[in-house]
């Protein structure tokens, strides 16, 4: 909706044709930053993001490089745009089973790190998240999206520093393999993961 | 040593001449590429792998951009000369105090992580190993260094998948805070994590 400050929507004011174009022009300037949007996630999950460039996201896209340069002239705003339509991270939704559940929930994110190319899109966070604010801003919140469930169930049995140091070594079990093996783990070490967690984080 | 196939150092033949000019130019481009590779190295570590261009390696090296394209045509020619003289992994040297041995290897490896900018070269190793074998090799070299103490300790009380998932815990407690909060873990995360393996894996 465009009805402008005054919330009225049946504005017949001298101000309606100038009013009209702004939302027809703010209409396709949408248009064109989803479509751009769409096209940068893209190009990050498919080749990294050192193929996030202008002339690339712009040829994905179909707009002229300059139409990309005119709204967003750094390499950091199309990855900004890129994380915009990223979305929530995908989760196992929890049954109450400790074990089950943690289970459930890391093979989500692994089968995602491989689905969305999750770790693309972290080694570009990581990457970008130590000099630009704005892509720190989304690595806190997309990482405190991606724990959250690790951290509610886990948080029955562990907290404080225990906990801190649990879900590090469960986002661990799962991307370590992948950034320095370039495997995900298997169903087996995933189990063994949660295995040594729950019985590590017990008091008996 | 330039002595030729033959290995005789007290070569007079006619062939001399010709030797020693290959001898001064092979300590040439020897000079050329040591000079290259350590720039390439503080750029990898100081600016990130985005920063490791031909232009930026050349300026930082002293050398023609021309130069470096004739021998090393590709950035990842560039990155691997960085990683070729990165050198070995700094170590904890294990006293066989099983827990005083985990918390000194992660601490290392944390401090490392800044001191070395480890971080940077993972990313890099992680992005470029997934398509270039020369780095994938590389990587499982330096991956495999890194992870030596560890899984030698560890390797006294687990084995299988379960050594498999805690020497990925023990990576992932160190570098998962750095890639994903921008911060190292601190001294009580280091412990705690590794008291919940030691227990964790402990059969009782």
């Amino acid at each position: 909706m465009t009805n402008g400050v005054d919330g009225s929507p049946d504005d017949h004011s001298i101000d309606g044709r100038r009013r009209n174009q702004t939302s027809a022009e703010d209409a396709r300037v949408a248009r064109t930053r989803a479509d751009v949007s769409a096209a940068a996630l893209e190009v990050l999950t498919t080749e990294g993001w050192d193929a996030v460039t202008h002339a690339t996201v712009a040829r994905v896209a179909g707009y002229s490089k300059t139409t990309l340069y005119t709204h967003w002239p750094s390499r950091v705003d199309l990855l900004g745009l890129a994380l915009d339509v990223l979305g929530e991270m995908p989760h196992h939704t929890p049954t109450g089973d400790l074990r089950a559940d943690l289970i459930g929930e890391m093979t989500v994110f692994r089968d995602a790190v491989l689905s969305l190319r999750l770790d693309r899109i972290l080694l570009a966070l990581a990457h970008w998240g130590a000099t630009e604010d704005d892509i720190a801003r989304v690595r806190t919140r997309l990482v405190a999206d991606g724990e959250s469930v690790v951290r509610t169930v886990l948080g029955r049995v562990a907290g404080g520093t225990r906990l801190d140091a649990a879900v590090a070594m469960f986002s661990g079990a799962v991307i370590c393999p992948v950034l320095m093996y370039g495997e995900t783990p298997t169903d087996e070490v995933v189990a063994a993961a949660v295995d040594i967690v729950l019985h590590g984080v017990s008091t008996d």
